[in-house]
């Protein structure tokens, strides 16, 4: 018999115990040993909890207790969960974690102290989705060319809702809020550090690029607003909040932000809560994984999935998916340096001459234009939105500042990327 | 370094000797050690190849080669291959196959005869997507309560051009022959056996179901016609040929078929030569699998993603997911006691009374009608298009049986399951 520990037990620590007492039967014949969830530590031992496992409040019962073989951390946070795993993975305890930020922020040390001993985390993106798997185990035949991911639920949901239903930021924000798929505090994920933290793991597993979230861009959902929306209806675009992963040449670009995509692409169909995750390897083409991405069953198969793994035998594949460095020796891509395509939205005064003005500031920087709208807004001001070609992100930000210095609009230019 | 024989070098034997060297850094830093293309199998060896490994026409140079550590067989064939993929195994070779044929009837065997020998076959079920992968080890907290997949390439190109470009089915295969995406003779295609024997090998990883393809209900695209096209696009289905596997009480349904599915489906959006597999698990509810189904490239990534596993640690899980036997002891469904929702195209004579006598032949069996549309056909003919609420199979087929008795029909009447 393997016996668990669990280390929080939340919405997810508690479906953790409970699923490998409902699903026993199969669990056990999948794993050909029985996995038996012993001990729970929470903080607070007077809350009630629908849940049948021993709890305690000392978290040096879990680690001290000889006869437990794997730790599972769903304690949330960073410093204080890296310091308990690093001391289960040194008494030899196996780790399954689904604790993204942890991970990203001390991935590569874990991978270290772990050496031989298990460590897992299929749990930490998106959720019940097996894309640690796919990208880890499943694609190790190809250079991975881009991963692009939709792997934050509330983002997508209110996305979704304002793309079909018309509804806006504030609005879908607090409806949000009463359902439950976004916190009071709703930064962490409306601002895409949720996403950043998936992406960072995802990126090390395609590239073996070790970067932190302060490395990278990083946008939230926070300004897209009514016009933005109409664009992309108009122009059959989806906005998705996206993680991007893509090789160019020796480097590797790492970001977040809303993006517009084009609906013929299979992950622009992504909707609602779930997330996807479209990986492109240089000789399979495009996979798409689908599911979903939060939810404590969900993120509890997932986690079981990585301890029925470990049953099986043991440690399983490289940590982080290299057994030895990537000689390609990737770097990460400085972010001025990025390429793409921009959708821009500015507001100005309905006048003669702005719009040459506008067009000089994008035509200094290169900056060509693909489509364009005009809108009114009321007698005196209008929306100009307008789509580039592809362009240098650095320039694009100096031709807004520049478009926002000459005084032609009346607000702070929004730009959005365009992903095809 | 790990030594590779490749017995049969196709399109995908050639991919994957030539992936093997074309991506030799990356697949070495993941894989922990070298993996070399030593020696390929053929039965002509006068035949010019793209590929640049050393080749034999005797299959026991492979096998007496002691230093060659991995066999994959790609030759094809049910008989021979698995004589031989026997030898390789009690020589101690590990084996990697992309025979779909061999594991729908000798799965079983195979799985005893390997013991703790690696036998793998990840490119055998849709090509390029990891779904063994993730369906034996990605989701294995899970009862599995179905699967359904798209898992045949040239069907899926097939009806969805008959569905977006009203192209009827004689003219769409003859384009799809000429493309290279049909054989001269496409009835293991367009019939259902290439799916069924997918499906086979994911409802034993599934549930642990020992079955042949004999044992169960296999029908093929061919008598899907523009009348069919039309009732989809009008109600918003589309038509895909669908493998389905899904858990009922005790029992198991596996079968293959042309299905109505709603547009609204993630699976109905799988489009052209595309695969896609979509599985619900009782506690992480549905995840999907999209990708390439087919070509060189994409299956030869699958093959490899299973060399790059044994490379890393031998045996990895059990063959068929299952360590010890599924304590479920589920049985395959007997083809008739299937229960969904039928659509039923009849070609009438246009005149008073047809329609009672069919609505009797229905109402005897207990049967009851969703939606119907009649179509004027010419002068004297009219189709009757109607969909059915939930009705056992073998009620439908006597149903139909009667009406086509009762002499109001003047062709076969012709029925496609509708899954919802």
């Amino acid at each position: 018999m393997l016996k668990v520990g669990i280390i929080g037990v939340g919405t997810v620590g508690a479906s953790v115990a409970n699923i490998l007492k409902d699903n026993k039967d199969i669990i056990t014949a999948r794993a050909g040993i029985e996995i038996e969830p012993v001990l729970g530590v929470v903080s607070n031992l007077n809350k009630k909890r629908d849940v049948s496992i021993k709890l305690t409040d000392d978290i040096d019962e879990v680690l001290n207790d000889e006869s437990i073989d794997i730790v599972v951390e769903l304690m949330g946070g960073v410093e204080k969960p890296y310091e308990i795993v690093k001391k289960a993975l040194q008494k030899g305890k196996a780790v399954v974690t689904a604790n993204k930020a942890l991970l990203a922020y001390h991935r590569y040390e874990l991978q270290e102290i772990a050496g031989d001993t298990a460590f897992e985390y299929e749990a930490a993106v998106a959720g019940g989705i097996p894309i640690i798997n796919a990208l880890r185990d499943g694609l190790t035949a190809n250079h991975i060319e881009s991963i692009r991911g939709i792997m934050n639920g509330t983002c997508n949901y209110m996305l979704t809702k304002m793309i079909n239903e018309g509804v806006d930021y504030d609005t879908i924000l607090q409806e949000s809020q009463e359902l439950g798929y976004a916190e009071a505090d709703p930064t962490f994920d409306v601002g895409g550090f949720d996403a950043a933290h998936k992406l960072l793991i995802l990126g090390s597993i395609a590239y073996d690029v070790d970067a932190k979230p302060e490395d990278i861009l990083i946008e939230g959902i926070q300004n897209i607003s009514p016009e933005d929306i109409d664009f992309a209806n108009e122009f059959n675009y989806s906005i998705k909040l996206l993680t991007i992963a893509k090789k160019i040449g020796n480097q590797v670009e790492l970001r977040v932000h809303p993006a517009l995509i084009p609906n013929s692409e299979m992950i622009a169909k992504v909707d609602g809560v779930m997330n996807g995750v479209s990986v492109i390897g240089d000789k399979v083409g495009e996979t798409m994984y689908y599911g979903p991405g939060a939810g404590g069953d969900a993120t509890a198969s997932a986690v079981i999935a990585n301890i029925v793994d470990i049953a099986r035998r043991g440690k399983g594949s490289p940590m982080l998916g290299f057994e030895s460095d990537n000689t390609e020796n990737l770097q990460l891509m400085p972010k001025d340096e990025i390429q793409t395509k921009y959708y821009i939205r500015l507001k100005v005064a309905d006048k003669a001459g702005i719009l040459a003005k506008i067009a000089k500031a994008l035509g200094d920087k290169n900056i060509s234009i693909e489509k364009m709208i005009q809108k009114p807004l009321n007698k005196d001001q209008a929306h100009l939105l307008l789509s580039t070609h592809t362009s240098l992100e650095k320039d694009i930000v100096e031709a807004l500042d520049q478009i926002e210095q000459t005084g032609v609009v009346t607000c702070k230019p929004v730009m959005i990327r365009i992903e095809d």
